[in-house]
């Protein structure tokens, strides 16, 4: 009997182990092709990997590609151009009507204040605002950290420029859930602020650091509300005029910002992919938004998910690599004001015969990618999770379910599996939408590495399909 | 029959699922004292935090902290009076000896090439090296990649500069391993370079980044090799050098070093520290060096690793936090000219009332902490793999086999477990030992990242022993 006990304890323990082992030994079973594949790619792109030079290069002859502007123009060229220099099959413009937003001056200081005199604020119109009377607003500041208090505040805020104050909560380690969790006050403030009389809202940046540069982003209009002008104000100023009210009973702030809305314009998205050889209409997409804020040069929003998408596909064809589905790049134009360049892309007519069976999104910076999110069902998320040993040696660590983004939400609909790269998000806000996102910003095998597990993704799932 | 089965399997599988997570469930027991002392860690930390700050402090109040250099000295006695101002225990001083050496005028061109004329070359000297005679060497220079191509060519680099052109190897993913394959050239070129009667060494710049900015370090000298002038040369110039190297027969390159070495100085380790309540003389150790090279401003390298380890006392000291056993700050000085900080401290008189029972070095740059490295047996390492619930929510990714450096090193013998933080390690060839390592490159978040992580390690250490 004892004897017998030990014998079944064995057996379960075998058996535990042997279940135990399964998925370890399923990724160990991944065809030695795939992985040979991989470090191809990985090996290729290390080597001789041309994604910082391709940013540097887009980001030098467009800098400035506010949706609608002549600098989005010279990306949507010079990104068509790369397309073409590279072979890329099937290179062609697609249509997408942009609004047409244009800064102007915007200065703004607190005046006549008996503790400091009068001080300049570092501040950024928001995207979408209208601008202030042309002699400017002056009135006096109040300050809110959130809508309910504001609304608590009612009338008392009515004649003043409302301030809301709420900064990204530091102690989520998620940067993009700090920034979710303090972003209405920049897309709705305005609203609010209108609802109970404010003459103009300054909200403090979106931003992870404190420094004097403001962040813009877009904000919206309720038409049921009236129009007040909103603009962004630096974080060290930001703190600076909250010390300010907390010494002084009234402290009167002048804005003037003089941008316009122009009549929307005729822009593009721009395509060029590598034809399957089984499947040329399944396509697995990848791809960017071209546009970017107008202040710094959107080196890592979103230049850097547009080049990650060129150089991934130039890897592949560089290395001669065949898929039997089509690995199609998208340069998406105007994900910053609206989103229309990713709705038009999946409405339009080539779509209808054509099936996405994946896209990825790469819209959260060039820095280092740690994992994948993945959309879909279960099954979706096991079968690209099987490959996760082909990411192991590029120093990511997990793929998850998630995924998805602005511009290829639109996909959802007709089944398309969504996808994101997630790089290490601590850096993004010190840099999104402001002055700081530039070049100096980006390091050259952080964006590299980008550019390959993307590559090697887009492979796998235009070979393997989902 | 069928049904006994049936409940065989079932209970097969329920006991598998039950040991498959075994491991899951001894994280889960980990005590939830420490979850929250490390959580009040965490939001202290990315609230509160001071690294940035502190290394602000540093840089500014001692930027050039060659050992035995005045900086070095300033650098002793602001992190004295950062652990007094923190109201740390047992603040102190102790004395080593260590070597100096002066950087003077470094130039180099290329003269008289019949392609390009005479341009002139970024180089920077390289740690200990002699100067060059006053009127400076002219020569022809002859490019190798290894000591082995170096010997096959023996006399025909008599009288030659020797260029040593092997970049790091970028598909080599641990940059500290490619770092290592590289290093060499700049540690013993002079050594090889003067047994083939070269009369001057440039070595391409140990640096995963192509720029005109030139990496330092220390280079050898064998006391029976008579002695030669070695100077490192950025990598763009490195591979504008060798591009003409190719298309000219005879490059001659004119090169001019003043630098000296002067007399041995005493300088100091600054030492602090929380003392234990129950064991105070079983130390836990944390430490990194002070001094650092003289290009750029040591910011990483490693005015991290001192930051890193005096914000981590700062957080437990600030939070009331106490431990069973002593948690001590020691800024080594002189690790990049020999290493006798880390030398004398584990052998300086005080140290034989004292047990240091785990010591972990943060010398690896101030980025994104992803893991750390634990030596001692495999006990050792399985105690702190089961910490490993504390470090998660901080986005850590794992605790491997692993540890040490240079100034905890001498202190294995005693039967310290030596260990080390783990940074993101992408971008630290880029700063490191160049004019690139200054504050732009620090992002406030991962250097306080890495504060907290070393604050719960350290309190681990200290209240749990290892």
């Amino acid at each position: 009997m004892y004897r017998h006990k030990n014998m079944g304890m064995l057996i379960i323990g075998l058996i535990s182990f042997i279940m135990c082992s399964a998925s370890i030994e399923a990724q160990v079973k991944l065809d030695q092709q795939y992985r040979d594949i991989a470090e191809q790619i990985r090996i290729e792109g290390l080597k001789n990997g041309q994604a910082y030079e391709l940013l540097d290069q887009l980001t030098t002859a467009a800098p400035k590609r506010l949706a609608g502007s002549p600098g989005a123009a010279a990306a949507v060229e010079i990104t068509r151009q790369m397309m073409l220099n590279f072979d890329f099959e099937n290179v062609h413009l697609e249509p997408t009507m942009v609004p047409r937003w244009v800064r102007g001056v915007e200065v703004a200081k607190v005046i006549n204040s008996s503790l400091v005199g009068t001080v300049p604020l570092t501040i950024c119109t928001l995207g979408g605002s209208i601008p202030t009377p042309k002699i400017g607003i002056t009135a006096p500041v109040m300050e809110v950290h959130s809508f309910d208090e504001l609304r608590q505040i009612g009338d008392q805020a009515k004649g003043k420029i409302v301030f809301f104050n709420r900064p990204m909560d530091p102690t989520e380690m998620n940067t993009f859930a700090a920034y979710g969790g303090a972003v209405n006050q920049r897309s709705q403030g305005a609203i609010e602020g209108s609802k109970v009389g404010a003459v103009a809202v300054l909200v403090r940046s979106v931003s992870t650091r404190i420094d004097t540069v403001p962040h813009t982003g877009m904000m919206n209009y309720d038409p049921q509300i009236s129009k007040i002008p909103a603009a962004a104000i630096s974080t060290k100023d930001a703190n600076f005029l909250s010390d300010l009210l907390t010494n002084e009973k009234s402290v009167n702030v002048h804005i003037k910002m003089t941008c316009q809305t122009l009549s929307p314009v005729s822009s593009s998205n721009v395509i060029g992919q590598i034809t399957g050889s089984e499947k040329p209409n399944e396509i697995v997409l990848v791809g960017g938004h071209l546009d970017s804020w107008d202040l710094g040069i959107g080196a890592h929003d979103d230049g850097a998910g547009c080049i990650h998408s060129i150089e991934a596909l130039r890897l592949i064809k560089t290395l001669g690599i065949k898929s039997k589905r089509t690995i199609r790049a998208v340069m998406f134009m105007n994900e910053e004001f609206g989103g229309t360049g990713g709705r038009d892309y999946a409405e339009a007519p080539q779509r209808k015969d054509e099936k996405h069976i994946a896209a990825i999104e790469s819209d959260r910076g060039g820095f280092l990618p740690e994992g994948f999110g993945v959309g879909g069902n279960e099954k979706n998320l096991k079968k690209v999770q099987s490959w996760f040993p082909l990411f192991e040696p590029l120093g990511m660590y997990w793929i998850h379910r998630g995924g998805g983004g602005v511009d290829i939400g639109p996909l959802a609909k007709y089944g398309t599996v969504l996808m994101s790269i997630v790089p290490d998000d601590q850096r993004y806000f010190d840099v999104h939408h402001s002055g700081n996102d530039v070049m100096e910003t980006v390091n050259e095998r952080e964006l590299e590495l980008g550019a390959i597990v993307m590559a090697i993704m887009v492979f796998m799932l235009a070979e393997e399909g989902i």
